[in-house]
C-alpha cells in the first residue's frame, strides 16, 4: 500500500492557486501532494534573434529549485551555475508548453514560464508543466483583456504526469520515496485529446521488459485525463 | 497620505507563518504588506574552514529573489550571476544575525539562513533580518528538542525596519513606491533592549542633514520595538 | 525513397575503426553514414565522491562536437560553455553504459567515455551509444589482458538508434535532413535481449498519436538488433 | 596612546600628488598614513542604457586592491572574480561621488573612478571617495580647458572618514591594526556643508549603545572638515 | 640514435588529407608522426569589429585537443576553461597565417581556422600552422569556384617547424618523447622564400648559447623547404 | 632621431625603488622611461600539487595592469576574465625567473611575482621581468636574514629588453610610440654571462629576412648588458 492509501492508479492531492505572483501576468501555484511549484509567466514583447520577423509568438521555460526545497539543502544555482539536470528539465518544460498554442497567433511576443519549486517531492518536472500551462493560459487571457489579442486562441490541454515501476508493479505520480527506490522512471506529457507530446523513460538498475512500458503509458493517460480536469476550474483569470 | 491610510510611524500589516518548509531545520514565511520572504535555516554539522577548531558556530545568509517577485521581471541569478546588490544584501543579512546568540554555545555548527523572496514590495532585507532571526531561533530549538543542544541558549531578539525622507517628511518602513521617491533611506537593524547593530543611511537626491538622521532613528527604535512582540507569538516550535 | 535508396526501415552503413586513439585505454571511431564519432575510454582507478568505499566502479561520459561538425559552423564550448543539449547528451550516454555490466566487477575504477563528434548528419547521440559500448568493452578487454580484473565480466550489449515520423511514416535512423523535418523524433536505447534502457520521444509539430510510438518502437528494436553484431566483428582488442 | 601621538580625534598624515597616471582624464594618489590610493579618471562621451537621451551624465566606481597591498597576500580578483566586499564598496564609491555635482551639468558623459589600492592599512574606502572627489574634479577641469564644457560647474566637496570604538572609546580613521580590534566600525561621507551622504555603522562583537554613535558622528564631522582643506590646495589641475 | 632510425635533421613522416569535413570550407587533417591535427575553415562575410569598413579580411584561429589525444587525459575545456597554453597557441597560429596572403584582397570576410588535435605526440602547434596554410588555401580556392572571389590572390607558402637540443645535441621536429627531454625548445614559422614570421625559443633547464639558436635556425630552415613541397601535392581543391 | 635624442641602441632612463609594498616579502618599484611596473614578491611555505615532495621550490609570476596605465582605459580583468595576452606574459615571466637560481636551494616554497604596470608605454613585459629579477633577490635576502635559508644561493642575473625593426633599422629598447609602427617586435630574455633564456620574435608586417634578427640580438645583448648593472646598485636589501 502506498502513502496516504493511494492505489497504484491515484494520483496525489492537486491543489491550484491562482495569482500568487502579482507582478507576473499570470502565476499559478501547483501543489501535488508534498511537491509545490510557483509557476509565474512574464510576457516580452520581443522573440528571440532566430525568430525575428516571422510574425510568431514564443513560449520559454526557466526552472529553479529554493535550496531547502528537498531533504538535503541543495547549493544555490546563482552560486553553482545552472546544472544539467536543470538544463534539461527547463528544455522539456519549454517544448512542451509550446504545443498548447498555434504560436503565430500569440503575435510577436515571449512567454516566459518561470517554475520555482519550494518543496519537492517528486514529480517537480510534471507539475511545473502542468501548473505552467495554466498559468500561460491566465497570461493569454490577460492579453485578451487588454485588447492586445482580438480573441483567446484555441488551446490544446497540456498535462505531465510521472510513472514508474516500484517493487515490479507499474504506479502512478511517484513520490520521492518511490522514485528514489523505483526500477523504472517515466514522465508523460500529454494533450487533451490523448495524443502525446514527450514520454521520457530510464532503467534504474537494469533494461525493463516493453510491456512494463505499455503498463506504465496506460496509468499515465487516465492520470492525465483526470489532470486536465483543472482547465475547467474557476478563478485562472486572476 | 500614506497608501492604506499608514501613519508616517506605522509598519505595515506583518504576518508569519512558520514551517513552510518541511525539509529545513527552521523556516518562516514572513509577509510585510506585499514583502513576502521565505527564510529557512539548515544547520550543517561543521564550520567555514577559518573557524574550524575553535570550538564555536557559525550563522551565514544566502538571498535570492524569484524573478516575479519584482514589477520588472529580473534575470535569474543562476543566470546572470549575483548581482553586487545580493552580495551587500547577503553579508548585511549574516551579520545581523550573528549578533542574536554567542556562538561558542551552538557547538561547531553552521546555520545557513536562505532568504528568498517571493514578492517585493521594498524592504527585503529587513524582512529577511526579522524572518531569518525568527527561523534560526526555530533551527535551535528543534537541535534542544533533539537533545543535540543540553539546552536553548539565551537569543537577542533581532530585528530590521526601514526609514526614509519621502516628501520632506521622515516616515517609517517604506513600501517600494515610496522607496523609489525617496530623498533619504535607511536601513536599521537592532536588538531588543534598543541597542544598535548595523545603520545603512544614504541620500538619494542631495545630502541631508543630520537632523533627519535622528528623527529616522527614532521611527525606526520605536518600530522594532513592535516588530519584536513577533517573539512572543506561538507556533515558532514548527 | 530516402537518401541512398533507403527503406523506411533501414539502417545506414555502419563502420567500426578500433584503436585510433592510441593513448586511450579503449577506442572506437563509429560511422553511422556521414555521422562520424570518435569514442575514447580511460580508466582511472578511482570513483566518484559519492561512491567511495562502496566497492563498486563508475562509468560516465562527456560529449563534443568539433567546431566544423555541422552545417553551420558552432561555437567552441570551451569558449561558449556547455550547452544544455551537451548536458543533456551526456546525462543520457552515461545512463545507458552503465547498464551494459554490473558495476561492482568492476573494483573501484572509472571508465570515462569521451564521445567527440567529427561530423554529424544526425543520431549523434545514438551513434555514441553504440560506438562508446564498444570502446567500453575494449577497456575492460586491456583491464583482464593486464591482469587488473581477473576475468572478463559478463556484458550485456548495448546499442542506440533514432526513429521517427517523416511525412507521415515512420522510419529508422534519420540524417540530419530528415531529422529536421521529421513531426515526430524519438530516441531508444536497448539491451541485446530486446529489453529497454531509455526511450526519448518528442513531438516536433504537434502531439502524436500513441500508434505511431508503437511503430516506432518496433522499428527500433528491429534495428537495434541489427546494431548489436557489431559485438560479433573482430578487432575490439585492439 | 595610538601609534604616532595619535589622539583619538587626530587624523592620520594625508598627502595628496595629482597627475600619477598622465593616460587618465584625472588623476589622484591619496596617502592616508600607510594607506596608499591611486584613483583614476576616465572620461567616456556616453552613458549607461538606462541614461539614454536623458541629458545627463554619470559617475561610477571601480575598486580593486593590487595583491601585495596587504599583510597577508590576497587573491588577485581577475582570477578568483570580484567578492561581495568589492562589490560593495565601488557601489559605496560611486553613490558618494554621484552628490558632488548636479549630473546634468556634466553632459551626455560617463565619469568613470577607478581606485585601486596600494598599500592598504585601513580605510581604503574612505582614502577612495576623498581622493576620487578630487579626480573628477580634476577630470572635470580638463574638459573645461579643452572647451568641452563652457564652465566649471558648482562642485560640492565631498570626503570621507572612518570612525569606531576601540577599548570603548569613540576614535577617527583607524588604521589596520585599530580596525581589526575595533567594537563598532563605521564610515560616513560627508558635504562640505555639514550634510550627510552615507553612514554605514557595524556592530562587531556586539551591538552598541546610540550614544556611540553621536560620538563617532562627532568625530567624523570634525575630521571631514579637516580633510575638505585638501580642496584648497594647489596642483590639481594637473 | 632517434626513434624509427630519424637522423637530427630528419622530419618525421608527414601526410596530408584534404576534405575530411565536409561542412567546412576547407578542412586537412595532418599527419606528422603520430601527431595528427585536423584543421578547417570556416569562412564568415564579416570581420570583427575593429576592421569594420576598412575594406580587408581577417584570419584568426582556434585550437583545441580532444581529451585523450595526450598519454595522461586532459581536462575537456568546455569544463575548466581555456587555458594560458591554449590561448598562446592560437594567437601564435592566427599570426603566422595572416602573413600568407595580402588580407585586402579577401574582402570583408573571416576565414576561421579551427586546429582540433586527435593525437598529440610533440609539434601540434607546427602541425596547425603547417596544415592550418593548407585549408586557408583550400577554402580560398572555394571562394574562387565560387565567384566570390574573382581569382586565386597571390599566396605565400607558410609553414612551421620545430628544432630542438636534446643531450647537447640540435635536434629538427621533436617528438613528445624529445621534447620533454629537451633543454632547449624552438618553434619556426617561415615563408616559402626563406624569410622569418615567428621565432620562440625557450630554455628548460638552463640559458643556452647563442651558437645553439644558430643551428637550430639551420635546420628548422631546412625542415620548413621540405614541408614546403605540401603545397605542390594534388588534391587541395577538395 | 627617436624621442628625448636616444640612438638606436640606447636604453631608456632606467630607475630602480625598492620596498615600495611593505607587506610584500620584496617589492620593486621600475621605471623604464614612462613604463612603471610595480614587482612584489610573496613567499609561500608550500609548492605547487605537481612539485609535491621534490625537495625543491618554484618561482612563478602573475601581470595585470591597472585600468588607466595604457592610452584607452582598459577593462578590469577582474570583470573581463584573464585575456590570452595576460596567461602570455606571466607565463613568460615566470619561466625566466626560474632560471634564475637553482629551485633546488630554495627549499619548498613558491615564490610568488606579481607585476602589476602601473603606466605602460612599450615593454611592460621585459621591466617585468628586470624588476621582478630584483625583487625575488630580495625576498631571498630576507628568508637568508630571517634564518629561514642558511646562506645567499648563487643567483644568475636575468633581464628582459625588446628590440625591433622600426622604418627599416634596428632599434632598441621600443617605447610604445615605436612599438605600433614596427616591422618585427622581439623580446629578449638573457643572463649575465651571456646566454639565452628566451627568444620571441614576430613579423608585423611582412617577413623579415634572418639578418635583422642578428642584427636585433646584438642590440638586445648589449642592452641587457647595460641592465644587468642595476644589480650592482644599493638598496635592495628593503
Amino acid at each position: 500500500m502506498r502513502n496516504g492509501q493511494r492505489l497504484a492508479n491515484g494520483l496525489r492531492q492537486v491543489n491550484i492557486e491562482y495569482g500568487v505572483q502579482p507582478y507576473a501576468d499570470g502565476s499559478v501555484l501547483i501543489q501535488m501532494g508534498r511537491t509545490h511549484v510557483l509557476c509565474a509567466v512574464t510576457v516580452e514583447e520581443k522573440v528571440p534573434p532566430f525568430l525575428k520577423d516571422r510574425g510568431q509568438g514564443w513560449i520559454t521555460a526557466e526552472y529553479g529549485m529554493l535550496p531547502c526545497a528537498t531533504h538535503s539543502r541543495g547549493r544555490r544555482e546563482a552560486i553553482s551555475g545552472l546544472s544539467g539536470r536543470t538544463h534539461e528539465i527547463q528544455r522539456l518544460i519549454g517544448r512542451s508548453l509550446r504545443m498548447m498554442v498555434d504560436l503565430r497567433l500569440l503575435g510577436e511576443r515571449t512567454f516566459r514560464v518561470d517554475c520555482d519549486v519550494l518543496n519537492a517531492d517528486g514529480g517537480t518536472r510534471c507539475a511545473s508543466i502542468t501548473g505552467g500551462a495554466l498559468a500561460v493560459r491566465m497570461a493569454i487571457g490577460k492579453l485578451v483583456a487588454q485588447s492586445k489579442l482580438a480573441a483567446m486562441p484555441p488551446l490544446l490541454p497540456v498535462a505531465a504526469v510521472s510513472a514508474g515501476v516500484v517493487g515490479g508493479q507499474p504506479v502512478l505520480d511517484l513520490e520521492y520515496s518511490e522514485d528514489s527506490a523505483a526500477d523504472v522512471d517515466a514522465n508523460f506529457v500529454m494533450s487533451g485529446d490523448g495524443r502525446w507530446i514527450e514520454v521520457q523513460t530510464t532503467a534504474e538498475g537494469a533494461p525493463f521488459r516493453p510491456e512494463l512500458f505499455t503498463a506504465m503509458a496506460e496509468l499515465a493517460t487516465a492520470g492525465i485525463g483526470r489532470l486536465l480536469m483543472l482547465w475547467d476550474q474557476d478563478g485562472w483569470q486572476g
